[in-house]
């Protein structure tokens, strides 16, 4: 069984017939076909160009099948197959695969669906809101404060700051312990009951020892970065925290792989419930097209697209527009400039997307 | 105490005083500076713009400075604060990192030098050799006979090829027992002490089994993709199994980070021993003055450089002259194309090798 890959590569046109066999050889035996004498892997194994179409200005989108038995159920074999030696050619971008259900079988993907998601916070069907704790450097008792003035503005979510790790200046069960029990104070008053999301960093077995720490802290949710943990990590995470939902942070995510892709597919398929991208308009170049692409991507596998990255209060009904209600908008520095009238701005967030009507 | 990172970054010189100020937010804080008031952070946690070169072209070297308080010990939250945001902006490469010997003597870096990894093969001065284990599909007994005609040339080091995982046809257990046992049966007849280098992949509790598995067959070394196993794994790993040196595979390494600063420095301080990479002139796109800084690099933190990727048994002399005798030198596909002349050929290698005299 193949799996079938697109990769737009830069080149001439005299030259692109060689180059995707090359990408077809580098991706699946990774040396000379004249060196193997072994027929079942000549058919079998080795990597075979499909189709090559030119997209104009120099650029074609080639179409490599690879075999499935090469990849097995391992998160990280699968991204070394895809695009392990071929992401050091600084002309090919990995655009796209086509993921056989077989493959998606063996894989994790998202246990909790949108619909939970929002059961968590009783939200029907509008939008989810969401901000972030910053800076860091703050200690624990600031950014429970923090988070208590957030709360009491009737957000749905409120995720660490993905910087946030277990330094000195604020270790994490003690971020954790502070964040969650002052959320759940505010939650009381407003009736309303906003989720914590705590970012978990390090190896499997911090990783573990985190989720751990944030389900007895009665959390519903928690945040891990794949590309920074590992892939296979976060797939291992989320068979171990069945009811953990996984948000899955883009740090580290710049490898010249399709940002629908990497984030939009991938990142569910290794068990990410949730996927937070930068949207376009704020502080990243994804276009809408891709933001658009990576959004439907993430619901088509029952994950919810989270766009983020310098989104403000003023832009939500563009943004709800835009990516209709089953997203979650993330506002992080635009509300924290509010400070003491946080409650506030954060209430004004939460009132805009319920009165949201679509255009 | 501050880390020096330098971002070489695309933009008008109209636009270059904010992209930096941008960047120096970005990686530290991530917000809107009025929305601070904390004053410890604004003085200690906040990046500063040290310095801003012009390159030419439209292209300006940034140079940032980040608390290293931020960081802590971890390996993945390193990557999290030199580049986890900014590397999602595609007109911004991590070009450098000044690493302070506190972050160093906190890290892992190599266990095994340079002088251990000779000594394990019983070489004195000369440059080290390796081949790889291919292609992808082949069932152990294969690899075994293919690991036995190596060994029979006489050739130092025998990695597994890193598309090697745990699959149907090949598992992993079985390939490194085969391997192993063939390596040690032919070296017994050269008297040569050829070692072999099984990759490997999964999750942090898989890389420990199968580092287990391959010390119990009597090896000395693994290999490893940190950018595939993520990269706080493998400082676990390299402290769990202080015995085997760790070969870092580049795998995935296509993140736009300069790779002389990613393979050649930090792979090496999350405790590679050695570093794979592919030398100028072979299948990938790195220039000679790249291939040299991070050979440079990496021997400066006592890590080996294995330069590889389309390496030939003709070009030896040309890549001895070009990277010294600290070097191991990886020939794969080049040699598996000798096929049952294998042990000739890479007899010739090793004499190649033993015999050059630098220009």
């Amino acid at each position: 069984m193949r799996l079938s890959v697109t990769y737009h590569v830069r080149a001439d046109a005299a030259d692109i017939a060689a180059r995707a066999k090359g990408i077809a050889v580098e991706q699946s035996v990774e040396m000379p076909l004249e060196a193997i004498d072994e027929p079942s892997v000549l058919r079998d194994i080795v990597g075979s160009v499909e189709d090559i179409a030119d997209l104009g200005h120099g650029r074609f989108a080639v179409r490599i099948g690879l075999a499935l038995a090469t990849i097995g159920d391992d998160p990280g074999q699968l991204l070394n197959m895809l695009f392990g030696n071929t992401s050091l050619q600084e002309d090919v971008v990995l655009a796209d695969v086509d993921l056989p259900e077989a493959l998606i079988a063996s894989f994790a993907r998202p246990r909790h669906r949108i619909e939970d998601l929002r059961r968590i916070v009783a939200v029907g069907q509008r939008a989810l809101t969401a901000s972030a704790l910053k800076p860091q450097g703050l200690p624990p008792e600031r950014l429970g404060q923090l988070a208590e003035r957030l709360t009491l503005g009737g957000l749905d979510f409120i995720k660490d700051d993905h910087g946030l790790a277990d330094q000195d200046y604020s270790r994490f069960a003690m971020r954790v312990t502070q964040c969650a029990a002052a959320i759940a104070r505010a939650a009381r008053r407003t009736g309303h009951p906003t989720q914590y999301i705590p970012s978990l960093t390090g190896d499997l077995d911090q990783l573990r020892s985190r989720a751990a720490l944030a389900r007895d802290a009665g959390l519903a949710c928690v945040m891990v970065a794949p590309m920074v943990s590992g892939v296979s990590a976060v797939r291992t995470l989320a068979r171990a925290y069945p009811d953990l939902a996984i948000f899955a942070h883009p740090s580290m995510g710049g490898l010249r792989i399709a940002p629908d892709l990497l984030i939009g597919k991938l990142f569910p398929l290794f068990g990410a419930d949730a996927v937070i991208f930068p949207s376009h308009g704020g502080r990243f170049g994804y276009s809408p097209e891709t933001c658009l692409r990576l959004a439907t991507n993430a619901r088509r596998f029952g994950a919810l697209p989270v766009p983020a990255g310098g989104m403000t209060l003023q832009r939500t009904p563009e943004i709800l527009d835009f990516y209709g209600p089953d997203t979650m908008l993330l506002i992080g520095g635009n509300l924290l400039l509010a400070r003491e009238r946080i409650p506030r701005e954060a209430a004004a967030f939460t009132a805009a997307v319920a009165a949201h009507r679509y255009a």
